[in-house]
């Protein structure tokens, strides 16, 4: 590590080219010390597979891998590029010169029966994979969400372990955990840099050379550190955030669907109540949870006593914040069957957003799919729109590029808040049938939006907003 | 009403001289107009109990009626005395001259079995009673606890009742719901006077009305007043920002016991989480929940949808939390428990706190109950201080005055936060017993504290700081 202090660019290799390490790619290749040169050469290392090659070909063309409305993102992308000092491979000979090794692979949970399993094999995998190669003295930073103690009880094995085999000094391994709070939509990027980061070294060493890196290229200025006293520590906090979250939003499901019952508009009250800072978490009434952190995170935390430290913390309150955001898509689905009389088989569809957050084309634990999959079992024709899906992995069809004619269709649901539905002039684009739906999953309309469906009279049902 | 508009006192009536009555009592009659005259002149009504009486003898003679560190609030009180604009009564004719008529009795919940039951009759009883006596456009303003649907489909029918008997013009009928959020301690009269307060009227003109007499009182420049669309959207706001608090208060007992597991100082972490303004509410872990809102507000939502509404709304994670909350003082008997090797029968037990919250008399389901009735029923013999509390009601027991010398004891549980626990000083104040255990409930030790403790090498077990 002993480039970090003096004026030569910084190694740097990311394992994982996923949407956090591609994006981190460009957030230390842009990077610039006070004579406004590049601080960081980044090297990103995927897996050899026909997804990796894509990955790593769009990154040495010039081609950011994933679909955004970043435009920060991909102007300092094509930067990098042009520099040349962010680029891919999938050749572990890379890690022998890294100064600094970044983690982003996942650590994926799987259920086998009522059970979840946490595989930490391919975890372990890649620790070992640049384990073989390292250098003594490589600072090794853990970026991925993972079970409290991992860091301790299974990647600094790894390491020794082939320290050991390789004859290298087992006192100069450094070894941190250091979680990102990345925003996934148009501020990408800032998210990254702009933002408060949580870490931890397994020693003093450790700590201080993963601070001095973090300083290099986040605006620890204005965002402090937050330096706690093991990885453990760090580990815990990322999911216990996460939780929080997952638990607050299941905690509105149960008053949205009262208000909705007795007739009460929820947005309203919650407004009131954010009023309180103590209160301003207060989450509002949604379509349901997806994305990569919320669905998985809040089971983290029980799987991990279980498993890595043999307690027996139960965990209720996240485990069941999981299981009823997990159901919340379907609430839709019953106010719907409810309004055309359980009678949707043949019906037609139009099912606006396919992500599973607005502004972002990434799909994954989509409460779209829920829905969707849902309507097609109780024989419901589903179209799908959206404008950063190409596609539905998930659904395995192509959702449609351009906004479609209503024309056609028995009923809209809105689901993700991209802005292109927010610019729909429904002034124009109307129903055709008879006893149509205009249904608002997600608070996408804005309040202009639904007072144009009302005053023509139109059918139309908002989650959180209650009728008496 | 027309007092409002010209220079003439308001007459205000308050029923119920509980902590929220008295202390509005308090911020009323010292309210001033531009001229520095009092705007308001208050009556408080009470019941003709041992109690009730006691109340009203204590305003009549210029004594407040509780016990509170809030110095401003003895002040203001001892100036209306003074002026003689705050008084209190029995009598129910007071309620013939009120402009206003403000509601802040209780309205409790009761177990009966597994089911919980609300007893709406006393709270009715109340409504009764001044709509007996009031005139034509008095305002009436409910501040209590109520399930939403209350105002509309029991007070309003009530007073209807009333006026009909009396042959009063039911147009002439005013009623809102406006909540308090005091914060009961060493601010309570500022919390009433600077806070944010929500409200609706059951038609335009008591909503106009409630907040031209709100804003009389309250600071509504630097807090603004939020007017919700109707009475029930405001009844609900209030249980749901109270469920807010508790289920997050519960989601951090499950954390804080793991984080105690496996070694790790859950201090520190929410700490760390709190950084992110979007987490900022998260809670410390603690020793339990006490109090009259927090213990009971959770329950009321489902209670009120099965009776008032006919409805099914589970609200699982609302009433997990008080579930969850009230078992957490268990948490630390349990802890004492493994110390003492299970033996604690004989043991002598200090417990420092017997309020529900630092600073406050009020010991209404206060945890440290929990604990003491534990211990005693494990045949440990338990002397209690609270420095605020003469007589504790629940525990039928006169806590001791001044805080003990340490000698006689093999433990000391500090449950409360008061100031006086911070002040003691541990480096004269010693154990003399073997195996002596300092046990911190409630993070209510100073770091200087814990770090005499440490270095004397005393025993001390911490809640939510983890010891591998």
């Amino acid at each position: 590590m002993t480039n970090l202090l003096n004026e030569q660019k910084i190694n740097v290799c990311i394992q994982g080219l996923g949407y956090v390490g591609s994006s981190l790619g460009v957030a230390l290749g842009s990077a610039k010390n006070n004579n406004k040169l590049p601080i960081f050469n980044v090297i990103g290392v995927e897996k050899d597979t026909q997804n990796g090659k894509k990955i790593i070909d769009n990154i040495n063309n010039g081609k950011f891998p994933f679909n955004t409305r970043d435009k920060l993102l991909i102007k300092k992308f094509k930067e990098t590029y042009k520099i040349g000092n962010f680029k891919a491979t999938s050749s572990h000979s890379a890690f022998s010169k890294a100064d600094v090794v970044l983690v982003t692979v996942n650590c994926d949970i799987k259920k086998k029966g009522e059970l979840l399993k946490i595989n930490l094999n391919s975890f372990k995998y890649c620790i070992s994979e640049f384990s073989k190669k390292i250098k003594e003295s490589t600072l090794v930073i853990i970026e991925s969400t993972i079970p409290p103690g991992t860091c301790e009880k299974i990647v600094l094995p790894v390491i020794k372990k082939n320290f050991h085999k390789r004859k290298l000094d087992p006192n100069k391994i450094f070894l941190a955990h250091a979680y990102e709070r990345v925003m996934p939509g148009k501020n990408y990027l800032n998210s990254i840099i702009n933002n408060w980061r949580v870490f931890s070294g397994i020693n003093k060493k450790s700590s201080e050379l993963c601070e001095n890196f973090l300083t290099k290229f986040i605006n620890t200025k204005k965002f402090p550190l937050t330096r706690l006293d093991n990885t453990k520590s760090s580990e815990l906090s990322k999911l216990m955030e996460n939780s929080f979250r997952a638990v607050n939003i299941a905690f509105i499901e149960e008053w949205s669907r009262f208000a909705e019952d007795i007739g009460i508009d929820i947005y309203k009250v919650i407004g009131a109540i954010k009023q309180r800072p103590t209160h301003q978490n207060i989450q509002n009434p949604g379509f349901g949870v997806g994305g990569y952190c919320l669905t998985k995170d809040p089971l983290m935390a029980e799987l991990c006593s279980r498993t890595l430290w043999k307690k027996r913390n139960k965990f209720l309150f996240s485990k069941k914040a999981v299981e009823i955001n997990n159901a919340m898509p379907l609430v839709s689905v019953n106010k719907i069957l409810e309004f055309f009389n359980n009678k949707i088989s043949g019906k037609k569809f139009l099912l606006l957003g396919a992500s599973y957050k607005e502004d972002v084309d990434d799909t994954r634990n989509s409460p779209s799919k829920i829905l969707y999959s849902k309507l097609l079992s109780l024989k419901a024709k589903v179209e799908v729109h959206d404008p950063l899906v190409s596609f539905w992995k998930e659904a395995n069809i192509n959702p449609e590029k351009k906004i479609p004619s209503l024309k056609k269709y028995d009923c809209v649901i809105f689901a993700v808040k991209h802005q292109d539905y927010n610019k729909i002039n429904l002034n124009k684009w109307k129903p055709a049938k008879k006893n149509f739906l205009f249904f608002d999953a997600n608070n996408v309309l804005s309040s202009n939006q639904i007072k144009i469906i009302n005053k023509s009279k139109l059918n139309i049902i908002s989650i959180g907003r209650g009728n008496e």
